[in-house]
């Protein structure tokens, strides 16, 4: 029998997975460099570090923001580790190392995914997923990237100073965590004792999965064309499996398609007949201000994991917005892949965060 | 409320989740290259390739594969790609490529997974979780390898002749994919149509998902040692959290440890109190014949996931076997955190078939 069936309810449509039991989100953390931190969103971030971290290598600097997020968000959430029954996380560098190293420092079962800078919302949907269905109790999601282990991952080390073309990126070094829980918050007793009200906990409502989009892009400098046939994709999936439009949401934000991606997004979703106003953002347009020299904007996964745990959820929190919708975008390319000579595949995957 | 509460069962248990709606296998497919074709279980494969499969690059035949792979159990589960919801797959590239430039030729939802070796046990077992909730109908999950992309991704090309020291493995080329279904077979059309009953498809029951273990073994060359402790890290909190021993189950499969690795497990789980027979084996070992020079055996995440959907899904559903466990071990590393100095990360996932 469906389980659609049993409650009434189907519980996907198409390529979205209604979330029946509002998974919450009862603590998050985000960990950023410098330049980030002095951007337009500086504040809405926990905690600032230089490239180092206090680490002889920008790799070790890397899995220790993952290390600082996670325990940053657990304690937010009023829980320990031994709370949390599992971690899923990934990042940009091969194997996921970043991730899967900081795994082995905390005693919960781990789940890498890959998504590129999709996988923020990757980790969320699959989490949610999890404990939405009562598989596990409690669980911490990441997703981060290092401007500096990234350029050597992608393009060439920081020590030969290459330029970057105008329509480039800027690879935030920034990671963000976020804990995850089902049971109702009166039985946590993160709510009762705190006083703190269930609007402080935003609860994931349904998860939009996308489908690999190649629209033929080969310039590796440029993710944002690469990726926005993936977020229209996946957004226009969206707005017809949950019958809904642009105008039902609050606040729309991608991420990490920068100004020029943000542009062709808006272009696709018009001529879908869904067409997005100021309501629509980018995290890459968002991170950056234009005199901080970031050329489109940011990217890499720390992207939207830090303005979706910082800036998004701080407003959803305070009840300046009711309703998002997140919609995090990956280029699934490699440096391999693209010295063959391979087009640029991307990515998508939709959230919705409610706050009541 | 609790999902457990609700249905009068607890849907986890430590590391180890219950499915209880019994999603089953319905369909498989094996994609192997001619040493693996000629090894001991060269008759459980489906289909033999050469190494280019075709394609002017070993990367491109390794996508190949995957694509092969999936077409395959579809069409052995009597669907089209259209019937399945997701695909959910992973492999050892850098930005797991393969998987992702497969799925790029599907019109599904696509999940990445790195999991290294481990990753058919992890993609299976995630698949499972989405499909017993009711979020999703049909996925297919795949893993899968390549010696020559492997061999110039972790060590060297091919073309500079290196020499192996004895402790390695060989990097087995090789793809799997399983398509699971949660619905009623008899809903499915599947099992009316050519009279096949339910045991002709083996369910899975159980997942337990592996916390990452380090132990601090360095050599790049001996991924047996590496992994042995993550297979019995998992294993033991499986047989904990099931109240089972390793007698109830006809037979249980380490992928892929290799001998060294398999003779290490061994001994890890008779000191821990669950000893183990000629009833448990690793796919490392099973896969090549001693004269086939693999040193210590198959490894890649195409090993485990060709054998299972090989030889033991074979034997499962021919009900020589009954009910067995499967233990896929990755480790963690790529080469920039070898490079670097670091240990080496290893994670095992398992899951529990049945075939009634």
């Amino acid at each position: 029998m469906k389980r659609g069936t049993q409650e009434g309810r189907k519980s996907h449509q198409g390529q979205t997975i209604f979330l029946k039991n509002s998974p919450r989100i009862i603590g998050t953390f985000t960990v950023v460099g410098k330049k980030e931190a002095t951007g337009p969103l500086g504040k809405s971030f926990n905690h600032v570090i230089d490239e180092y971290f206090g680490e002889k290598t920008h790799e070790a600097a890397e899995q220790k923001m993952f290390e600082t997020a996670i325990h940053g968000a657990i304690r937010a959430a009023k829980l320990k580790p031994n709370d949390i029954d599992m971690m899923l996380s990934g990042d940009l560098l091969n194997q996921i190392t970043s991730s899967s190293f900081a795994a082995r420092t905390f005693d919960m079962t781990f789940v890498g995914l890959y998504g590129a800078c999709s996988t923020m919302a990757l980790t969320l949907g699959i989490g949610a997923c999890l404990v939405d269905a009562g598989f596990l109790d409690r669980v911490v999601v990441s997703a981060g990237s290092h401007y500096a282990t990234a350029e050597r991952q992608y393009r060439t080390p920081l020590e030969l100073g290459c330029q970057k073309p105008p329509v480039a990126q800027w690879t935030v070094t920034g990671c963000g965590a976020t804990v995850i829980a089902r049971i109702p918050l009166r039985d946590e007793g993160v709510a009762r004792s705190d006083g703190v009200g269930a609007t402080k906990f935003p609860k994931l409502t349904s998860v939009t999965f996308g489908k690999v989009q190649d629209w033929g892009t080969k310039d590796v400098n440029n993710m944002g064309a690469a990726m926005a046939p993936a977020a229209a994709s996946t957004l226009i999936a969206h707005f017809r499996d949950t019958n809904t439009t642009p105008k039902d949401y609050d606040a729309i934000f991608s991420g990490d398609l920068g100004k020029l991606g943000e542009n062709i997004l808006r272009d696709l979703l018009a001529s879908a007949n869904y067409p997005v106003d100021h309501s629509y953002s980018d995290c890459g347009r968002m991170i950056f201000d234009y005199k901080q020299h970031a050329y489109q904007g940011g990217s890499g996964c720390g992207c939207s994991a830090v303005v979706l745990n910082g800036f998004i959820l701080d407003k959803l929190r305070k009840g300046e917005y009711k309703k998002i919708l997140f919609v995090a975008t990956g280029a699934l390319l490699s440096p391999v892949s693209s010295f063959q000579g391979n087009t640029i595949p991307g990515i998508a995957h939709a959230i919705v965060i409610e706050n009541n």
